[in-house]
């Protein structure tokens, strides 16, 4: 039996040491988590989730020998000094190849950092989902699927990602539990079955980015399964493990 | 045009300053406001929500010349020195009426004193979802529905309830606008529309009570529009409002 408990946001994540033991999957689908896979697996170093601009901006000036990337988004745009916005589509391998990104966004990173309590800490997206439900059965440790939300509100494609992880992990040999908020995420997926980009222009968040002229990013986010990395983040920075 | 937006668990109701303008209804369906409902409807004089069993004492105790019903839970359960648990077939006329109720619970309490910013604060549960649902209409003002949840987690049915009062705003001549909350729990809630007692039994609250012997609680508790009382926090109390 599998215990996965998911939570709608940020502030709802529990305290470290109720994540003591089990794993912990951060989901920020528009567009943090999706995000930082991409410049993962179009080759950057790492990415290293800062909460502030003000922070990343130190690391560089503390680093004068080193190139960083810095990407990331307040209110969804880009912020003044920064190379990149939050669009997936900005990480091209050309971009990011080899560097390090210092990243800051409004909801994921806080997530990430806030999640950094439990044993192990996973980036997921709709883009890494299955992959993601098959090292969470294989591992068979407890989980914690830590939706970023948006400023402390339930999201729409967060909770749909946390479901899909969670049907993926069906199977006739494996036993779910999960809390209230499981079941109703699982649901909302298996509604949405095969209509990810309906749902993402349903959720307040893409409304927003289809406003600001970014509905491309929306098409990106509701790919499914289209990598079977998935990030990892220990000791301050998210990266590829290498392969067992 | 209303906007309706919905929050899942105390922590995620906004600030004081975001709900000035707006009415809030508070929901803890298992079992605060069907409680705190039921007592006024047999003839409470008000019920005043406290924060701890020392609250509730100290009142007692600064007012000797007054009687007064204490009630409420912790961990489901009865507090040592109350007279009545938090189940609201215990609020029977003969043990509530005409008295003053002090009472605290684990999520409910907290839930109505933080909502407590808004305009107006209602209180709602299945018994009368549909009389509060017309009433936000016939207001019109925008609508903050707070979910008590449960030690700031989500509960099925208190989205449940929630996602009632947002069906029964739906209307050929209205338009509600609500939040990605919003559209999940009204989905919830028309998925188990004539079946809230499994809804209730299958969330993880019910589950608890049933296991505590409390299932007749589960039947009450999933009786839809039994009432068209709707009672008001106002100043410290909750009370029935003189009908208009």
């Amino acid at each position: 039996m599998v215990r996965v408990d998911v939570y709608p946001t940020v502030i709802n994540i529990p305290e470290t040491a109720d994540l003591a033991g089990r794993t912990a999957v951060v989901i920020d689908v528009l567009r943090a988590t999706t995000t930082i896979t991409t410049a993962l697996a179009n080759g950057a170093d790492t990415v290293v989730p800062v909460l502030t601009p003000e922070e990343a901006f130190q690391i560089v000036r503390k680093n004068p020998e080193r190139r960083f990337v810095l990407g990331g988004e307040r209110k969804a745009v880009l912020i003044p000094g920064f190379d990149l916005g939050n669009s997936p589509l900005e990480y091209t391998p050309s971009r990011v190849g080899s560097l390090p990104v210092l990243f800051t966004t409004t909801n994921g990173t806080r997530a990430i950092r806030r999640a950094a309590g439990a044993d192990r800490v996973y980036i997921a997206s709709f883009l890494n989902a299955p992959a993601v439900a098959e090292a969470l059965l294989r591992e068979g440790r407890d989980v914690a699927i830590c939706c970023a939300g948006s400023h402390d509100q339930f999201t729409l494609e967060d909770a749909a990602c946390a479901g899909a992880i969670l049907d993926f992990m069906n199977g006739p040999n494996v036993l779910v539990k999960t809390n209230d908020m499981g079941l109703v995420v699982r649901e909302l997926y298996r509604r949405f079955e095969g209509r990810l980009s309906d749902l993402l222009h349903l959720a307040e968040h893409g409304q927003l980015l289809v406003k600001l002229g970014m509905q491309k990013d929306l098409a990106f986010c509701a790919q499914l399964g289209t990598t079977t990395l998935i990030p990892q983040y220990r000791e301050g920075q998210v990266v590829l493990p290498e392969p067992a």
